[in-house]
């Protein structure tokens, strides 16, 4: 027994569009204990579709078919699926949005034909498909996601492989990301997840932070919350990125004051009483900026932490001395000596803002 | 002759990564004026992958794999694609990262091995396999994408049909969004092209907006710097997100001077001076608050444009007369009547930041 998805779309094929609706029904499969056992994307073609529709029915006990049902030329996923089926399809509701979907059941196999548009699809798998594939795959298993700060995939590595080797059926998962690494552990009895965890908590303890999410903003919200403390940032060159990832998360409001997005120099000296003499002499993008950030931050806020950051985003802006990618940052508690230093971001313009407000985070996770 | 694009690894299967390596792919080589014949994902299962990658090779004459080819315990690409392959393959360098790939030249098929890694997966693509694929594939056809501001889909799917069928050969996409739409036309002659953007111009003229990334912040960008405008932003709910939108674009600094992301009641009175009575009296979500937002963050900043916003994320604080996804919003230039007013956005909390900054973008672009 075995599930595949099936998306629907020239626009997912030209790369117009990513292919999240799989990512979202192979998280909501795997949370039962199972994986997907293929993607496909196919184009607007009814040949090409009807083709690829009968293949993955051979292949798969329930094949969930994702886009080409709206109401607009290109939406052909109902003509190619008529084609590929003799029995009557059944029509599913579609709570947030007008096009139905359909449901197949054809030779004891499965075929759902769903939205494309994200969030009607979630809605619509979420009613309609889940209960089934609840039926036919129990949940089952043990599941556990570690998250670390600040540790190399090739630090951990040997102590996983040593772990796979101790139990062959214990599956390991390595997801590097900027500023943190999640290891995914699946095993059918818990004795594997119990030692790993163990083992991975005991060598890298300080590297280890708690997030359902995995992400380390969650980790500083729930430390910040319980300590009843609030958080204030003073940013320029994340342009307001540390601030959208902290309040991403439901309650930010309770210890999240806000953020001083400060991009112009004007503004670091309206807002955060940057000196002007300091922005002349050293430049934006220096100790003793983001020192005057963090100092200008904790008079004009009440708040107990505080981050600045300053730095060249590029892809212009670079020198010998100060290139592309050249992060300052000033970090701690009021009244408390800052810690102040510097990094290279690597990457484009998007990268570097990425990293640095990740790796920002992370440092003020080591710091609390 | 056709391409398609294979990753490898159950992270994607299970959704904890997002497939947006063929999206890189597909988008590279959709600006040649062809289009991917399919993506396939498959778990890291040597029998597998040895299988799909046998039937990607008989149906295409380029097969490109991603991830798989780390340093540790889950690659397992090259040991599948040995199995596929009798020639021995070729090595392709790796600029950013540290593990190689591989290319095989096998029956005039070409099977390229990349690593999952997105950056460096695409400096390997373009100085790879991008060559190889203009060499195979040479650039063809028209293409040109239509941007439209609060234009619904069903509004404009008459005119495309009609345009479709007049030209059977034309190629139409529509891609909604929040607060916009974009419509992509490719052809392998000039004239359909032509026709079509005239059409589509002339009928809707207030709403288009023109863009090379189809992001409305881009247009609001552009405008700024040729007028020699400046912009500053009051966020509240939406917690630096269109600051985040705008900064992400190289060159904001000529025109964008910051964004004050006045979380707490407590920074919007220090830093935009809103009265204490005003939010007590009216709440943070009122009409009267994102009036002294904007008419404070005029005080304190010299812009010559301003957008304030205040608004209730979810998934709690709502209440029957403001339900969650209430935005209030003001909007304006210097010593002008602002434009003031409500709405209510849909979602979870993520979708009505998204939303609502991206809406307050068009507004602000309907208004200049």
């Amino acid at each position: 027994m075995s599930i595949e998805v099936v998306a629907i779309g020239n626009e997912v094929l030209s790369g117009m569009i990513v292919n999240t609706n799989a990512s979202y029904i192979g998280r909501k499969f795997s949370e039962l204990g199972w994986m997907l056992s293929r993607h496909t994307v196919l184009p607007d073609e009814i040949p090409v579709m009807v083709q690829g529709l009968k293949e993955a029915l051979q292949r798969s006990t329930v094949v969930i078919v994702t886009g080409g049902l709206g109401p607009t030329i290109d939406d052909l996923t109902g003509a190619a699926a008529a084609q590929v089926c003799k029995s009557a399809p059944t029509e599913l509701s579609n709570p947030v949005g007008s096009a139905p979907g359909f449901q197949y059941l054809e030779n004891s196999k499965y075929l759902f034909l769903l939205p494309g548009v994200p969030n009607e699809m979630h809605a619509m798998f979420d009613l309609h498909v889940l209960p089934v594939l609840q039926k036919l795959f129990p949940a089952r298993g043990f599941r556990k996601k570690i998250h670390l700060c600040f540790l190399n995939e090739k630090e951990i590595d040997p102590l996983l492989r040593n772990l796979q080797q101790k139990y062959p059926s214990l599956d390991i998962g390595i997801y590097p990301s900027y500023g943190k690494l999640s290891v995914a552990l699946f095993a059918l009895s818990k004795t594997p997840i119990d030692v790993a965890t163990e083992e991975i908590s005991t060598k890298f303890a300080k590297h280890i932070f708690t997030a359902e999410s995995g992400n380390v903003e969650e980790a500083i919200h729930n430390w910040m919350i319980s300590h009843k403390k609030t958080l204030a940032l003073a940013e320029s060159c994340t342009g307001g990125t540390i601030s959208t990832l902290l309040t991403a998360i439901p309650g930010a409001s309770q210890y999240f004051l806000g953020s001083l997005v400060t991009y112009s120099n004007e503004l670091k000296t309206k807002i955060l009483e940057v000196s002007p003499a300091t922005l002349e002499k050293h430049g934006a993008v220096s100790r003793m900026v983001v020192t005057e950030m963090l100092q200008g931050l904790f008079k004009v806020t009440d708040a107990d932490y505080g981050i600045a950051v300053s730095g060249i985003a590029g892809p212009s802006g670079g020198t010998n001395e100060k290139p592309v990618g050249t992060i300052w940052y000033a970090l701690g508690g009021r009244g408390k000596t800052p810690v102040i230093d510097t990094f290279i971001a690597k990457g484009n313009r998007e990268s570097i803002v990425q990293m640095t407000s990740k790796r920002l985070l992370s440092f003020l996770w080591m710091h609390l």
